[in-house]
């Protein structure tokens, strides 16, 4: 498979989902399987299938279908989790000690190689293995590490004051779970937002959406 | 403003959005905004701001702009944000945590009135405020408490053996942090989901795109 340039965001964003459920029939034994199988079990259409994975250059053959490994490697290597990105995650609270703890970084591309808080209650105790350093340091620990990605576990204020300081310490991506907009001031680089409380909202609109006998497509 | 059947999930999605900038705005004193500077300061297009919000009977007025105040109030109801939902919270570990401790949920239209866990070495702890409780008080406490939310903290195992019964006991509706996938097996409720290792799988994508100098959509 190869990349192409024009792929858009959803279907990039339903690779992973790909990647979840052939990990799944592999560890379940099947070796291959029809888009129409894959479909049901998605819960998506054949065609919706055949057409994402065509958009990297296809995959099936007609009559046999997609040998499960192969596609489950290939989407792999397209999400780039062969690699392992250099990671800082700043802000060790409680929602940034779950994600140090809870999420398998190098299982995602990722490796986690710094913590970092402004706490003094929290600096030198031990998250995810790892001990979270001041943020006197991180300059310095830029410098010599050459982290890329920054996880932004803080409130929005400080993110916004931090943005331009990571971004000149050469960090090129964010997994931002603040709710500072880069969007608005830096252009150039790549961020991932986690809003979890617009999430939250949105479920409210859908749940008093469904309440009230309305139909809604589906999330 | 009039709620509109044929809405989009994606305006859907952008309503918490245009909440928090306008929550802002009313913050910082203003009182007025024309389409164009909302546009500038969220990073979207002026038509695009329009468009979303004809979708629920517009609001602005030609000359004038909106009523900063009046559209945050009037989005908080169409989003549900005055209501109370009753939600439980399954799994103590430390997402679970995090998220009972971290999100506000009052303020996005729910509240939070149990937590269950399995595991006795966090059964009668506190979190948030409240006492975790054993998974075997959950029938009875939907019986007597009638939560309709149920937030799923916990592996795609456990949740795809609790989804039958939750829905059982009257939970119409899940802000799902499990892997399992409803869309599958249960059609009758709502789901959102946060699938956190795909959003950063999707980062990792990105990320290699653009350092290949590659272009992508923004996020």
């Amino acid at each position: 498979m190869a990349k192409n340039q024009n792929v858009s965001l959803s279907v990039v964003r339903r690779l992973p989902r790909y990647h979840r459920f052939l990990g799944e029939l592999m560890q379940n034994g099947v070796h291959r399987i029809s888009s129409r199988e894959l479909a049901d079990i998605m819960g998506l259409t054949a065609s919706q299938i055949r057409q994402d994975l065509n958009c990297f250059g296809g995959f099936g053959q007609q009559g046999y279908g997609y040998n499960v490994e192969t596609l489950y490697h290939e989407i792999s290597r397209i999400l780039g989790l062969d690699q392992k990105l250099r990671t800082i995650l700043i802000g060790a609270g409680n929602l940034g000690r779950a994600i140090a703890t809870h999420i398998e970084f190098e299982s995602r591309g990722f490796s986690l190689v710094g913590v970092f808080d402004k706490s003094s209650s929290v600096i030198g105790s031990s998250v995810g293995g790892m001990t979270v350093r001041s943020m006197d340091e991180l300059a310095a620990f830029c410098k010599q590490e050459e982290p890329v990605v920054a996880v932004l576990c803080i409130p929005k204020d400080s993110a916004q004051v931090l943005a331009d300081q990571l971004v000149e310490l050469g960090i090129r991506a964010f997994w931002n779970f603040s709710h500072y907009d880069f969007a608005v001031s830096h252009k150039d680089v790549v961020v991932e937002n986690v809003h979890m409380g617009d999430s939250l909202m949105t479920l409210s609109y859908c749940v008093h959406d469904m309440m009230d006998g309305e139909s809604i497509e589906e999330l």
